[in-house]
């Protein structure tokens, strides 16, 4: 498979040039954001108008590969090569190699292969059959966008797979199915083992993966401009959050620490990049050696940009392909290395096993240290909170007074607009949710520019939005009447918006003792309504980084699997909502920053960080208790106090109306 | 270690018959209770009378070798025997080879090692030292009961294993650690694997417990006789209940599942025993075939009992120590074979491992199966709590108006003897905790008589106790004053017993969705106390069986650990508490049957089965909601409803006023 054509000299530069800008468009950067930094130059100059132009074609290039549905005659060209291969099969999810909810443009092979846009899912290519696996979010909407008469979808439970390989098995055959164990978390490697057990079936490692061999223009791994965080806005350097995690790698007597998550690294070295649409991350990885010192592997173009920031103390640049290498090297001293299953890759695992390491699996040490905000990070929460408050603010009192009809996309632009004009921003967390009507009734509802919905005097309106300022990262659901306050409201939604708002009431005020996890607060927040048999099929909160991933950390409110207990510092999100398929959706979403209680020790609650009100003539204060009654009063005097006076004389007219007292 | 003494026919039948008496005097059978007509006698007649009192002075002889704290050599012998096995150490629990809370007496080596009598444990012997590690309820307690000369108690977290083999261990020795695996389960002995990799120590598995050598007079396994439950009591046969199992086996493709768990037994074959005090257990083990047949495993006294049971279609007998060559040929035969690596030792899964099974792990089949009551068990369970419901008024009643003062083990007797005189009373479902003044601050206490306390005029006592009954099982803890409704409460404690009231109406009235865990529900008990800074370190809520074991399935209500979702037919405590050290304790416990919700498909209550009133004057009714008003009424009358016509005309009016209607 190898392309042994010779190059001139200028073709090998301008192959790499061209490289080099093909990762630059797949990274999340923008003009507008740091990229042209590298050229020293602006997009108003010829160069960087240039470059601004050739990278939006090489971007458009890049998705036009991805179609929805797939040319069926991808799937066919891949059970060629699995023929070639020896393989009856392939197993192909949709993570890419970072192992998150982040995929690259180059790791969109699962969306290559099938047309299937979700963000999560599994495709089983058989000989004869192509199974798509999805989750309930997903089973309508992948019905519809891959071809029926190539890839069937099929709901994911339990068993699911192993089911459709044992029925389209021969008897007595026993099917090698081949797997990519760089696109697998070493945990999720194994509990594919175990469902290819019981269809009595078997995983290949490919050396290759062969959708990257028949993909032509896939995307390079993602490349961006790497930047130091200032102690100001960190509160810690690597020095010191080394010492904490080596004592950790002693007390387990291990000699290492294999990181893959960037988002550790990001918060280990206090750098950020902008590798990942909407995340400041640099993809790379990285060994931290108990003694203190660390080899960071990174990708050519990054490494000499590395390089040109200038000497990291005790951590050595090593090229990306070196890596594996040094995992080999390990092994052969018999090292003693800690892994996290769930956050390494299976690749990991094997090179680590094969040559006879001594691996101590354990959750990633640095993923809760990071979680838990120093006092720095902790009060440049509450700054990002502040500005991102006056975002919201202005753009409501806006509205206010324009509700000249729009898309939904329109609005997400101007709230990005409201955000990017507070101190300290940098980006927005996520892509905002901006959804109308039906559209805030689906969880997962994203607009997109030209397939979106039209906003009309009266609708209702779900917007869940963030921004990562500088000093820290925010995340906040309301649900507003795109209207002056004169639509009538049904009181069947004033009932849903009061109930929804009553959960939020009752998560936020809970107290709870050292040693509580996520998951035992969980039906706190559902209580009021289940009493009424209503409920959501999602979770009640994720963790929030710091300037870092906006679903971060350990820590999560759900009803399962969040076992880790909440510790002063960390962020969760406190988001219920009601949904009604067709008609609306209500969330309601705040951050808490996990406390000590100081009036008792040993117990804990959450500071509620979300400065934006709710809107009163949506709830029912009749509903309400007289101790909910206060906590909402409390709330929105807050409100008021800590955003009025950096707020326009307009705004903070607006807000006095917004927030002013409720009474029964 | 043989003894090759030759014996005559007669000194044969003579250990026989002596073994028989000590596996009976090891079991949990009263003369009271069944095993008399193994004899054909009854206690009144001369042979009967000479049985009774020989079984008693077997019973003390055996207590007799459980001496606290326990004499030193024994440490010394133990030594000595693994040196000349060429062992460093030894690892010992207290569970014994049934691998849950009852350990027979024979099991008690922990005991007979240390002369610690606590429930949970577990000691490390090493050259010079011997750990005994123990959880917080037991730190004090195993202090006063070891010899602190010989053996160091400590308290058991993660990883204090390995720093206590690692502070001993010279530098460059890899101590070998013997360990029983009869005595751990395969998940149990795996966590202690990693402990030893984390130490750089090894366990090695003994041929013999050196425990086992030692103890000269240690109890044999108990026998008890086995009866069979009738159809009215149980609801469905064997063949159904296994033609359930066999096809999750099959879904599975497993051959087979290997049972070492009695309540599982005891549920698929509709069998009761007497082997453990106070749990109606046949100790044996088992493996069911996927194509429908049962091998079952008994030691001889069983044997030859159950072979004159008669016919027990597809379920072949066979002598005990046959079972691990059985498994040995499952592995031979290539065999699937289902186990649920927490519930088999880890010798079962050696034997299948070495030779080559395919071993399927996951949960238990038979005990999720088993936890579901059918229709007649439900039907049968609320029979049980009427009865017992009369049986814990009629001893309220009668405590009206008898307050001689007594010990605690005297009330223990008369409410025994309450429930003695209810129909289809069999046994007390465990050992009856009543406590008075500090005592119920302590959650584990347990009367011990004549090391127990005087219940004086005007004390609070806590009660919790149950019965067996022939069609289920219960469980109740109230707290009751000892006067006649005159004696001052303080008002903090009767804001206290409200307060666990509210929880126990906050849980009790709660709904929730198919799919909730007990782990998701645990908050909700909470949430009232945690608000008020208050808490319980104990879980809300354990499964209960059906004339089983009183704890019971893989159904919880806790902080941890209990992911299994709530379904209908599940039996659960509701039992929140508040504690206050050397002053009082409260619990207030009702058992919650999972029902479906009538009014809404895919939802989920509890139907309360626990009808034993609550105290009026401790109650603070201004501190209910009117909705928690409303449900303390109900139950009060329902309790009224159902019982009053089952009591004596006595019991009843003293019923009546206890359950009048409580206003504001």
């Amino acid at each position: 498979m190898s392309n042994s054509v010779e190059c001139s000299d200028t073709e090998v530069d301008q192959q790499r040039v061209y490289r080099t800008m093909a990762a630059l468009a797949a990274s999340g950067c923008t003009p507008q954001g740091t990229w042209l930094q590298l050229f020293r130059t602006d997009p108003e100059q010829s160069l960087g108008r240039n470059l601004v132009q050739l990278l939006a074609r090489i971007r458009k290039r890049q998705a036009a590969q991805l179609l929805t549905p797939a040319p069926h005659d991808r799937l066919e060209d891949l059970r060629g090569c699995l023929e070639a291969e020896g393989l009856d099969g392939l197993i192909l999810g949709h993570d890419d190699e970072i192992l998150n909810e982040y995929v690259t443009p180059g790791g969109e092979r699962l969306r290559w292969l099938t047309g299937f846009r979700g963000s999560a899912g599994m495709v089983l290519v058989l000989p004869e059959q192509a199974y798509l696996f999805v989750d309930g979010r997903y089973t309508l909407q992948a019905a519809g966008e891959v071809d029926p008469h190539f890839v069937q979808v099929v709901a994911l439970q339990r068993g699911a797979i192993a089911e459709k390989i044992s029925a389209a098995m021969p008897a007595g055959a026993r099917w090698q199915l081949g797997i990519d164990p760089n696109l697998f978390s070493a945990a999720a490697y194994r509990r594919l083992e175990q469902q290819m057990a019981d269809a009595e079936a078997e995983l290949c490692d490919v050396a290759r993966n062969p959708v990257d061999f028949l993909w032509k223009e896939q995307p390079p791994a993602p490349f961006s401009p790497i930047t130091r965080v200032e102690l100001a806005d960190h509160g810690a350097e690597p020095r010191e959050k080394l010492d904490i995690l080596c004592g950790q790698l002693r007390d387990k007597h291990c000699d290492c620490l294999v990181v893959q998550a960037p988002e550790d690294i990001l918060w280990l070295l206090n750098i950020r990049a902008a590798d990942i649409d909407t995340a400041p991350l640099c993809l790379s990885k990285m060994i931290v050696h108990a003694e203190g010192s660390i080899d960071w592997f990174l990708s050519a173009e990054k490494l000499s940009h590395a390089e040109g920031l200038g000497a990291w103390s005790e951590t050595y640049l090593h090229p990306e392909e070196h890596f594996f290498s040094a995992l080999n090297m390990l092994a052969e001293a018999n090292s003693r290395v800690w892994i996290d299953p769930e956050r390494v890759s299976a690749r990991v695992t094997r090179a680590l096993e094969a040559e006879g390491a001594q691996v101590y699996e354990a959750q990633d040490p640095l993923w809760r240290l990071a979680a838990c905000l120093n006092a720095t990070e902790c009060a440049g929460a509450r700054t990002a909170h502040l500005r991102d408050g006056c975002a919201l603010v202005d753009f409501m009192a806006e509205l206010a007074v324009d509700l000249t009809p729009c898309q939904e996309s329109d609005l997400v632009q101007r709230l990005s607009q409201h955000r990017a004009e507070q101190d300290g921003y940098e980006q927005d967390s996520f892509h905002a949710i901006v959804a109308v009507r039906g559209n805030s009734a689906q969880c997962h509802y994203r607009p997109i520019p030209d397939a979106d919905d039209r906003v009309r005097w009266g609708d209702i309106v779900l917007i869940d939005s963030g921004g990562h300022y500088r000093s820290g990262t925010t995340d906040v659901t309301r649900v507003l009447a795109y209207d002056q306050g004169d639509v009538p409201l049904s009181a069947e939604f004033c009932r849903h918006y009061t109930l929804v708002l009553q959960s939020l009431i009752a998560i936020s005020e809970t107290r709870f003792p050292e040693g509580t996890s996520g998951m035992a607060l969980d039906a706190v927040a559902r209580r009021p309504l289940w009493q009424q048999g209503l409920d959501y099929d999602h979770g009640t909160g994720h963790g929030v980084g710091s300037n870092s991933m906006v679903h971060f950390g350990p820590q999560r409110i759900a009803k399962v699997g969040s076992a880790e207990p909440l510790q002063p510092g960390m962020v969760v999100s406190l988001e219920p909502g009601l949904y009604f398929a067709h008609r609306y959706g209500i969330r309601l979403e705040n951050l808490g920053l996990v406390v000590a209680d100081p009036a008792q020790p040993g117990w804990l609650r959450f500071e509620n960080l979300t400065l934006v009100p709710f809107v009163h003539r949506m709830i029912m204060p009749e509903m309400l208790s007289v101790a909910e009654l206060a906590w909402l009063n409390d709330y929105h005097a807050g409100v008021y106090r800590h955003l009025a006076r950096n707020l326009s004389p307009q705004s903070a007219r607006w807000l006095a109306k917004a927030t002013r007292i409720i009474t029964l």
